[in-house]
């Protein structure tokens, strides 16, 4: 107190503070504008960096997809689901880009957006991301959604109606069913239904699809229930789960948009990394138990039906209950897959076990084994009964508009290539090449003048 | 203002002011210091993350160049590019570090850098990055450029000349072009001329050697022009093609050298995928519509097209023009790969009309379609003049200059295989092994005691 | 000085200060509260990010391993090194989980950690990361651990063998020699030995093992000393060693736990890839001047041979000393393989030469040519010193423990498959399935019905 007391030190202490003052200015200045950052705009890099590279990893897995089905099918339509899944990506784009982001998170009704679409009129930031960044992440979710369709329509569709229903299901079939779910205004988000990363919304979506198209395809000629046609290439299988599975850590943890709430990407990647772990580990197991043989198809299966089922509650669920999900997961793909066979219904890799009925599980899993709600944790049948609505309401729009689809198709471009094609396979007449040509010659011998608007041999290639 | 009228209160006001100013310097400290982190540190390590993370899948984009081409040649031929895929990212490695950095980015003439050789010299940061992080990023790129030539030179190649066109590359030939564009002193960076990401440096640099490296080879013994030899295996070339659409959210958004511009790394990173799209898409109908086969192998290249279009202009056009852009290089590819055959220049994955013509397109793109400056938003010919004068300069020192490299390098070690060698396949002979060796049993049947300088069979392996 | 004369101006001053003050406070609080973020949450949302996406590449070598190891196989033991290799990362997950984690980075002892088991009594966050995403990046090095050591018993080890082994080598073989090392209370790290990313604690400890299990084995039945038995797959080897340098992005850098240090990093990035360059050199350099050939499994085994030797210094050289580290690496890898095959040691993949002997080199290196502390750099044989010790203590613990495992597993499931099982390939019997079912027809020739305990034929699969 006695250093303020004459007025030559107050104006010494008057001094100080001015310049301190002044100086806390300036440093105050250095971060906020000197930099030309602040932590806003550095929070707004991370999260961006963090949705983009995730969104490379929910790309990437359209290669996952293309080569576990390529692996799980015969080496004359390896072409063909190649090109499917490569083509679909970009169908789906076309689709999402027109109308389906728009539909899916623009504002309008409680059923779907009415705004954005052709990406036009978007705000300053969606989620507190460049939009396009945002656009980005959601347009690699409808592609996976598309393309798990395939996989149950696998060696016998028409490749021109796989063009067509994947732009259909891009543009307006899985987005209305994201608007209820993700959007802001969507009337299953608003009575509280939870889906983290789209257990229903991708994936259950996607086997729904798929299911209608096989029932109206029917059976594969050479598939005889209760005995496995097997594919034909395991690496290619391994490789496709393997990318599916690194894939997977953008699908999930990318769904939190930003990784600020650096906890919560933590916990969501240990726990869809668990739950693949226990979801191999019990079918193969499983496998083993009921037929001797250790099935490696089965543990790919596995792993994928246990990231399907941690998909929608990945964020709200501990890493042990996360173990528990993935083996649960195991062991429904293990019997999904029989009771496929049981129901004579021809699912040539597996992707309605997987994603479908995985996708059911994931989606009620919240309702079970949520921290906050469930109801293993005290939390009563209220949200278990909201899941349970989401997925009812998921089925009842999804499969009926898919089976219209698929009619439409059948009756118009047709949905199904014609016997001989299929016995002969579908790449050498479709696409005019084989898988491995110099392995395969047979893939070669269908003669293809006879059909009208094949103009050239498969060998050649006019210049 | 009462509160100051009293000495007393005065005092009060003084000490309280003082206790503020210590507390909010201890606060400023606490940011700036006692965190251990500025935001410019901060900045610099979201931008240094992003770049090296571009980097690594600019480094994968190796893998896809060489599965790409590995299924798009006959299975006898397999070892040979797989082996020149990986050893030209590392013998481009040794002379981008000896001479090819400095030379691209060192300071010197407006033609070619004279400093950083050997990374000496390095300064503290170069573009406000972490100059062992450029290099890295950089590197990766010069091996892009090298890869791309082994496509256009695949199936008849001696290996020595491979590794030595590989060195050669990357120690002078690409660098040379990339001071020119993209170092601060460089005589077409000073003329305005715009290469964002490398539609000229990289690809269409690469596809000029390649070009030279066909025209002295000559074409392959077993080519027939007009017919096409198919590839040997699709799923590889699907991965492949996977991997590079995968690379290039690489290639292209982290040329920004940076994460903190959120929007144009979003813009960057959707104009790509778009223009993949549109170019796989309108690839393969256009097979479609002459053929009547869904040419998959068209479709992987029309995409590979499209990124190399949207390569240059992917920071300066809209969404819906790297769409147009896409497609219009999804015909370009089509017809290229056609006038390639018209013009008798043996190209077996098709990389001169993917890389080269394209290459050129995109660079000439940001001339038409550039929201500042390009023809079509009424910027008139200014920038497409100097467009069109920077791919010239590129045409005029690559292509010569590789001329003349194969030139000596044919009149020395050798450029071409010999005839049986050829017919036989490279990889017995070269490599001492088979692809899949299994499958393949006459990849062996060569003698190889006849050659002077082998010593051993194919067979074994002295221990 | 006249400006604070009189009251009045003392009295504005005053004011100015203290509005200045308030404005500075609320200036701060933007930044620390306003905002919801300050610097030290952004700093650890960077470190975060960046510690996943390393574990997602480190995840994904567990798919590199696995193609490289199944395309240095023959295709009737395709199936099983698949199902190791990936099923190897399920087995060590649970292990790592309930013990691993616990013993390797828990308190208690300088040998062995006594806390986190089950993830249980997790702190608040484990160096400066959250536990979970630190728990994350360390189990997918286990995984690695644990995967090499399938390399050096493929093609005869009975899969339960597998399973058990892969399960223990997690839970306790490995964690230990990683308490010693990265734990803050371990024994070695506190006599100063250095491993920054495991080339002992990995690389080493999985070599190891492998050596053990090889070993008690014995060797293949088809295997005859001084010659190569040809892998059946050399674009899946391929593969496989592209996913592994890219998976070695991850696992050296994301060893800093962070990425605010950015020079770290990036030295530590471009030190990878340059050891991977010249090692992948050397050696295949060293095939042709011995054989004539340029052998690429050479090449590939001397990229991931420079790898491992580079991942113990590459924190402490300078980018030229990691060249020459590769080089070594290179040698080394060259004359091991030959080493493996005159002391009659059946590796089928070359593992050990790769992470055992490498495992060893690169671990003195830091020794030899560490910038500080090194010999060659002036730091005489102190560091040295410590480093032997270190990979003798490894070795002492490892091998022994290790060989005492595989006898208890020999006398009790039993460790090797049957006879005619593995003439006939592994795939058939075990796992019921081949990996080219169309082109490897004689897969399933086996009887199955006369083993025990197998109730189906391997053709079908009851419904």
């Amino acid at each position: 107190m006695t250093l303020l007391r004459r007025r030559k030190t107050r104006r010494l202490f008057a001094l100080t503070m001015l310049m301190t003052g002044v100086l806390m200015l300036f440093a105050n200045l250095a971060y906020a504008q000197g930099d030309e950052h602040s932590l806003s705009d550095l929070a707004i890099s991370i999260n961006t960096m963090w949705v983009l590279i995730a969104g490379f990893l929910v790309f990437f897995m359209q290669a996952g997809f293309g080569f576990l089905e390529a692996g799980f099918v015969r080496s004359k339509n390896v072409v063909n689901i190649m090109a499917e899944n490569f083509l679909d990506t970009t169908m789906t784009t076309i689709g999402f880009w027109a109308a389906g982001f728009g539909i899916m998170f623009g504002s309008g009704t409680p059923f779907f957006g009415t705004e954005w679409f052709f990406l036009s009129g978007l705000p300053e930031e969606i989620n507190g991301l460049p939009p396009l960044a945002f656009f980005f992440f959601q347009f690699a979710f409808s592609a996976a959604a598309s393309t798990i369709a395939s996989g149950l329509m696998a060696e016998r569709t028409d490749f021109r109606a796989d063009l067509i229903y994947s732009f259909l299901v891009g543009l307006v079939i899985y987005p209305v069913v994201g608007h209820w779910i993700w959007a802001s205004d969507g009337w299953l988000a608003g009575m509280g239904f939870l889906d983290f990363a789209g257990s229903t919304v991708v994936h259950l979506v996607g086997a729904l699809v798929g299911l209608a198209g096989t029932l109206v395809l029917g059976k594969r000629i050479d598939k005889e229930f209760g005995k496995t046609i097997r594919g034909h290439n395991i690496p290619l299988a391994a490789i496709g789960t393997f990318i599916l599975w690194l894939g997977w850590f953008g699908f999930n943890p990318g769904s939190t948009l930003g990784a600020t709430d650096v906890n919560a990407i933590a916990l969501i990647v240990l726990n869809t990394d668990f739950a693949a772990t226990t979801g191999a580990i019990v079918a193969i197991f499983l496998s083993y138990a009921y037929t001797g043989k250790w099935d490696v198809s089965m543990a790919f299966n596995g792993s994928l039906a246990g990231l399907v089922a941690i998909t929608a509650p990945c964020a709200f669920v501990t890493p042990t209950m996360a173990l528990l999900i993935g083996a649960i997961a195991g062991v429904l793909v293990y019997y999904g897959v029989d009771l496929m066979e049981t129901l004579k219904i021809d699912d040539p890799v597996g992707a309605f076990p997987v994603h479908g009925i995985n996708g059911i599980f994931g989606t009620l899993a919240i309702g079970l084994f949520a921290t906050d709600g469930g109801l293993f944790y005290g939390g009563g049948f209220a949200q278990l009964g909201v899941q349970l609505v989401g997925v009812l309401a998921a089925i009842a729009y999804v499969f009926p508009i898919s089976l219209l689809m698929f009619y439409i198709i059948k009756k118009t471009v047709g949905l199904r290539v014609e016997e001989n094609i299929e016995r002969a396979g579908i790449d050498g007449f479709y696409h005019g090449i084989a898988s491995y040509p110099e392995f395969t010659p047979g893939a070669y011998s269908l003669p293809t003048k006879e059909y009208p608007g094949q103009q050239v041999s498969v060998l050649e290639k006019s210049s």
